[in-house]
């Protein structure tokens, strides 16, 4: 651990690496819609939850209002041109699908699409809404999960075959997953008893 | 991309890496506290917002509450022995700073403290909580933010001098962050025209 060093104060910016997940909805004419998200989480295990954050302006949050329904579509680093794409583009506008030649799959589980070709799909129901500013979070349960055979060990999702990216907010730059680090819940072991 | 991957569905689980984040607040003795949570992530842009979820069992919960303030303190892969430790201990018996030999610095900017040898930190103040289930939902609007120089680039945070890491649930692993892929909002712009 390193020593000696003092923080100093920066600008309040996003500045820590997040994930880069992709929302799929259905919009009110049946269309199905996706877009990017790293303003995004897990935050509850039992029910399971996920958040996202979207702004109001997006066409995606419309859809996900009405259906009450949404899908996170999880891209392997190998599918990040589409997936840089989903956030820029408009919904309301762009087939953003037929654009990335993805292909939308209907959920049997919730009332939303998803992305066919990205590796790990979260169906979540809208439990909750909160209005924070320019985003609005949204809670959704998770009520199904799905994955390419490739890229699990059992039933187990195998984050290093998953490959997902990772969106560095202040340097506007995406980054890699790096190696297997260690377990969790056993190095730290070690200080459990001092 | 790979095409004719069909997918398959799995448990329910919370299946793609999310970030190693290590939430510090004081308790109604004004003891410092410091736990590691990853159902946690950036949810709104303005104002900066971030979410962390806590169970309502832990002591850090209480703390929280009582303080409605808390701080980030983002490790460094070379500190994952301190951070699953602070995700195992219990506050409420363990002085988990003296167990770990890091240092709580109380913040000038919210009522909380942070870890001094983790090099970045984000200063809450509680604006909103939600509660799900086994986790209640803590939004906080970044008040503050600091950052050992270097890891810096200028003013703005280096995510491969930050170096964080990543928890993988379903595994029950840390990933290390990878290398850069891709600047954002770029590659995509070859899909605009289509």
């Amino acid at each position: 651990m390193s020593k000696g060093r003092k923080h100093i104060s920066i600008p309040v910016d996003m500045t820590t690496p997040v994930p880069v997940w992709c929302v799929g909805t259905y919009d009110e004419q049946d269309r199905p819609n996706v877009m990017t998200a790293s303003w995004a989480g897990i935050v509850c295990s039992r029910p399971p939850c996920v958040a996202v954050a979207l702004r109001d302006a997006t066409h995606s949050c419309r859809g996900l209002q009405a259906r009450k329904a949404f899908t996170v579509s999880v891209p392997s680093e190998t599918q990040y041109v589409q997936a840089d794409y989903f956030g820029m583009a408009g919904g309301k506008t762009k087939d953003k699908f037929a654009a990335s030649r993805t292909t939308a799959v209907r959920s049997d589980k919730v009332d939303a699409p998803y992305v066919a070709e990205f590796p790990l799909i979260l169906e979540c129901e809208l439990k909750e809404s909160v209005v924070l500013g320019l985003h609005t979070l949204y809670v959704g349960e998770i009520m199904g999960v799905k994955a390419h055979p490739d890229i699990l060990n059992g039933d187990t999702v195998d984050a290093s075959k998953l490959a997902p990216f990772f969106f560095s907010p202040s340097e506007r730059a995406y980054y890699r997953i790096g190696e297997r680090l260690s377990p969790a819940f056993a190095p730290g072991r070690a200080l459990m008893d001092r």
